[in-house]
């Protein structure tokens, strides 16, 4: 939990100062908002509440024979939410005359999802996405990806590399290759380049009828320097490829004025992602000296709201991967020792007369806004120091009859052993200079 | 969103500093954690999940006609949690081995009750609970007491009184009265002292055979200037009460080692709250200018685990009750104007130039940590502004052709109209002194 807080907090600080709002939505939607929403297999994927009160009023002794699928809409009206996107995208049509068009929000919850529990796949684990709708500027865009170098910077990860792209220069290769008709399996193979290569994926594009000659020619422009380019010069005259190629280059060139490092960020046209549902730029992250896949990733949608009756809404979002981010920093050992931390010190209990002193010590402890706790019954010291060593607390004061006469008091580092002897101010000094 | 986040976060940084770790159970529960647990009424209102899969497996067309009762446990076996203590219990006793007692944890997670919705009522709400569990230490009554005070003051609220008892002084009051055997009915009728008056109360009471007498005694010492003493008196020689007054005197002579306030802890015998489950101390917080009913609570209870088969674990904890805290802090006006802002700042965009001027500023005011935003597109001022007042941001940056050539900027408090002249350092001076 304190190592989950600790990028969750500071995902959070990211996407407030950039002007994003915090939105709840309710665990539970009526099942009419959920399904349909996530193919079959995300249907089969909701979990159902059960009608409270008499649920079988509306069933007949005959709806049993029918099965699951007739039977479930009859006893199960909610369900619990499965994404972030689909209540986010209720929420706004639901509320379309109080909200603040370009509507920026931010929204970290749990979902659920009736899956088989396996490693690294939960039955309710969190998302914590933030999108803007309601605009098409690119500066939305190149702010997203501001958010995605200042949250990374402030978890101290450096080690990774966006890809950026957008669905319509896909198009435009598709369409340059001639196999416009083909553009998903096109799609599919190209997204196959990092694993399989650039020969076995010219033998697949060929199979559907791209010539050896256009994948030669694609692969040089997507291998160049300067691939904006390069991949211009490719592009030809297609329209829609172009126009995809411009919004690469502007937000580039917004990002440039927000002052972003680009050193992180690649036009990779290759990049083939969420094309379901992204029509614009789309961009994922990954870490570079692991193998973790994607942590972070987003992209431009048309039309959020249309499938709730609201139409011509453009958006662009960004999902961290909370999960994958925390492994990666486990992996890499990037949390710092205080995201772990409860107390920063415990102050021992070894009779009436110490409990009493360390009762005040420990309420002027906790003046100077140091987390601090006594152990509540005066006990061994061994059971004390276990205690300490469970709940990771770095520091132990002992408040002995010594010390009490002397007013000076032995601060232990539970991790080195060290023991200083210090005063009270010069304890609190020590505690807050951390 | 953002006054609740207010209240929260305070109110976790408190349970923090008293070395309270963060807690978060799953919304899913097996239904046999949950039902039998909150009465007949309780396991009502508690939200069933559909099994997933083939939900009707074990349904046979007989079933039907049983009614609710009887097929529920057979399609739904899990349900969400209706309350935070009974998950804490079974997580308690699911990682007992692993975890380090005294356990001080903090939870503030949503709830799920299938009620009717109304006002001040949903189905879906926060609770906000700290609790020590694993040590009969009063310590840990002072240190919650002393949680109420540092929440409260932090929050700016002054207008609360704290009642404070212990479930044992009831029951040597009940002794002495002669109706040690009618203990419920006893704390019933005097529980209503406050609302029907002594007169009442006396006539209640002597319905079932509590003499004037007792009653008259009584009430001279609820009232008298040191009611610990006169109380003390009338509980003569009966052993729970005397034990539980001892449990009071040691709570507030704590409470003065820890340096809390006591001008708003008041000892009130006649309190008497949750005896179905609280075995100790008891307390609540009441506003003391606006009607608005208990807004925190808590006690001791010697046995949370043992219904999970974890027998000897006392505990005791404090529930902020956060909707409450919420509309008094509204009714005072005691939310400070920050706690409503999303933005500080929202920077105008007129045309390509002023917007790439905009875009290095926004950039220089969010690396000094400033929450800005740029209003996306190029557009009509009055629309931006009223985007602004829409989103509650309280100042606006004009950045025009003038302002750029002069390399000064207009900065308009939105909520006086008053507009200054400033350059990019003293405007990064003037929103950061906020």
């Amino acid at each position: 939990m304190y190592k989950r807080n600790y990028i969750l907090d500071h995902i959070k600080s990211v996407f407030q100062k950039y002007g994003f709002m915090p939105l709840e939505t309710p665990a539970m939607e009526n099942l009419n908002v959920l399904t349909g929403k996530y193919g079959d297999e995300g249907d089969q994927l909701l979990y159902r509440l059960l009608n409270s009160g008499d649920f079988l009023k509306k069933v007949k002794p005959e709806d049993l024979a029918e099965g699951t699928k007739a039977m479930s809409p009859k006893i199960a009206e909610k369900g619990l939410k499965y994404d972030l996107t689909v209540p986010f995208a209720r929420h706004v049509v639901m509320n379309q005359h109080e909200i603040a068009f370009p509507f920026k929000r931010y929204q970290v919850q749990p979902v659920w999802r009736a899956d088989r529990p396996q490693k690294g796949r939960y039955r309710e684990f969190y998302q914590c996405d933030a999108d803007v709708i309601g605009t098409d500027s690119l500066i939305c865009e190149a702010e997203l990806m501001g958010i995605v170098h200042n949250v990374f910077e402030g978890l101290n990860f450096k080690d990774y590399q966006v890809s950026l792209s957008s669905r319509k220069v896909l198009e435009g290769l598709a369409e340059q290759c001639g196999v416009k008709d083909k553009f998903m399996a096109f799609c599919t193979v190209l997204d196959k380049l990092d694993k399989i290569g650039e020969e076995k994926v010219t033998e697949e594009l060929k199979a559907f009828g791209v010539e050896r000659a256009s994948c030669e020619k694609l692969f040089n422009a997507m291998n160049a320097e300067n691939a904006i380019e390069t991949i211009k010069d490719f592009l030809g005259d297609s329209v829609i490829g172009k126009e995809g190629l411009d919004e690469v280059s502007s937000t580039f060139n917004y990002m440039k004025r927000l002052d972003i490092p680009l050193d992180k960020f690649t036009f990779d046209p290759s990049l083939a992602r969420g094309l379901s549902y992204y029509t614009g730029v789309i961009y994922e992250v990954k870490p570079t000296s692991i193998q973790m896949g994607t942590i972070t990733a987003g992209g431009r949608y048309d039309d959020l709201t249309g499938i709730f009756g609201l139409k011509g809404m453009s958006g662009v979002g960004v999902s961290f991967g909370i999960d994958r981010i925390y492994d990666t920093l486990e992996e890499l050992d990037l949390f710092p020792k205080t995201s772990k931390e409860s107390s920063t010190v415990l102050i021992t209990n070894f009779d009436t007369v110490s409990e009493a002193v360390a009762l005040n010590i420990l309420s002027q402890l906790r003046a100077s806004e140091i987390k601090a706790e006594i152990y509540p019954e005066s006990t061994k010291l061994k059971k004390q120091m276990n205690y300490a060593n469970k709940k990771g607390i770095p520091y132990v004061l002992m408040v002995g009859s010594q010390e009490i006469e002397k007013n000076e008091f032995v601060l232990k580092n539970m991790d080195s052993g060290d023991q200083q002897n210090l005063s009270i101010s010069q304890l609190i000094e020590t505690l807050n200079r951390r």
